[in-house]
């Protein structure tokens, strides 16, 4: 199975040019799963309420038709974070789609900063949509710091984690290892590039999109300042045997959850 | 406050040479907190159950005086893993003492490998020790690869993760700067060097203790291949703190638990 994520430099609120430069990346890919960074299409740095809700779209607009355009040129399974509306609520979503299905929505549930402000909080757990025979499981950015939510989707059988990301933080490469490692999964961080400046808030972005495999080796690492595709070629199944040696089980071996023996 | 390590090459069975190994890398040492490494003073690589019935002790003998005699000798809290009897059970333990008095003893829940034969799984949560004014959780070696265990220390309110070590697998110190990160605790893994062969059955012990802080931070790393006395400076007050901006605390913005939603 070939897997795959784009880094772009998103404009922000310039929809249309963001298409364009997924399209221009990927005018020869052929790939089974290709992951794209979080909120690809608008670009980060809200500044109001007023902003998500406007440049937000309800599931089957615009950004869907793009994303199912692409799924169908590439040829394969893609996630990609958007502004996601629910009736006046807005949510920092990522949808996974086949084809011209919409297989589903994942709705961040840690906001990191200011997001706070602009979005509501995830209100579903997180889930495991089985896509052509592979168990893909949905992340988007800051979620890389609390090891529940890997956990939680490696618990639902997940193989692959797809991590949209726009990442400000140093440590989330490493951590990724880590993630893969504790839960013999493998993870694909589709990170964006570049500087976005609005008011008081300035973040920068800091690329090294990565995937990573169930052992923790890093099959494809971007640059920090680039644009980038990276591909790698995966055997899902290793995801599956939790054994590490003869005694030991990733998931079967666990003890505790929250504070209480779970045996 | 100051807190040390040392890594250690255990001889196994031979506790008298193992503990005076001990006393000489400590000869000088005055330190708050200094942690040992996992079954410091009768190696790890037992044969049988008889064996760890055989080296096995009731807290309050020989391993107890000897830590009970260290903590005194640097005048600090100490931290050391031994084989535990209970009855005819028998656990993979580490004692937290603290001059003459022994605070607690925490059984290693997460059992490697053929350990499972020799040991009896921990029969209790993990627990944090308030002691001298800090709170101080303990798990041991394979522990590190359960993010449940640091995550359950941490929400007790460690500050700091002793975690004695007998390590063989080659990820868990980069792990630990995802532990630390992920929960703002200092950590210190105190591991072992050397190579135990016992009939089919051969380790090598990948040594590079490690001293991490708070924000990921190596405060101190030590060779793969050399015994070693490992000291950091920390101010342990750091690892209270667990928000990372205005908006997100590490804690409080946990969203799953297990599969589920908590908020």
């Amino acid at each position: 199975m070939q897997i795959a994520y784009i880094q772009t430099f998103p404009l922000f609120g310039e929809k249309e040019m963001n298409f364009r430069e997924v399209l221009n990346l990927t005018c020869t890919l052929k790939t089974d799963l290709l992951i794209l960074p979080e909120l690809f299409a608008t670009g980060y740095t809200f500044a109001s309420k007023e902003e998500t809700t406007e440049m937000g779209e309800f599931p089957g607009e615009e950004t869907t038709h793009f994303l199912q355009l692409l799924s169908g040129k590439t040829g394969g399974i893609v996630v990609a974070g958007f502004v996601e509306k629910e009736g006046d609520t807005i949510y920092n979503s990522a949808m996974i789609v086949a084809d011209s299905e919409i297989i589903g929505i994942y709705r961040k549930l840690h906001l990191f900063n200011k997001e706070k402000l602009w979005f509501s909080p995830g209100n579903k757990p997180p889930k495991v949509y089985r896509v052509r025979g592979v168990n893909i499981g949905i992340m988007i950015c800051f979620d890389w710091i609390f090891p529940e939510v890997t956990r939680s989707l490696a618990l639902q059988g997940a193989q692959i984690i797809a991590h949209p990301s726009n990442l400000v933080m140093p440590h989330c490469q490493a951590a990724m290892v880590t993630r893969c490692i504790e839960n013999r999964v493998f993870s694909i961080t589709a990170n964006r590039i570049g500087t976005e400046k609005r008011g008081e808030d300035e973040f920068i972005f800091t690329g090294m999109s990565q995937i990573t495999s169930t052992r923790g080796e890093i099959l494809s690492s971007a640059p920090g300042d680039k644009t980038y595709v990276g591909i790698a070629r995966i055997d899902p199944f290793q995801a599956l045997n939790k054994k590490i040696n003869p005694y030991n089980d990733l998931l079967a071996d666990r003890r505790i959850q929250g504070n209480l023996l779970i045996d």
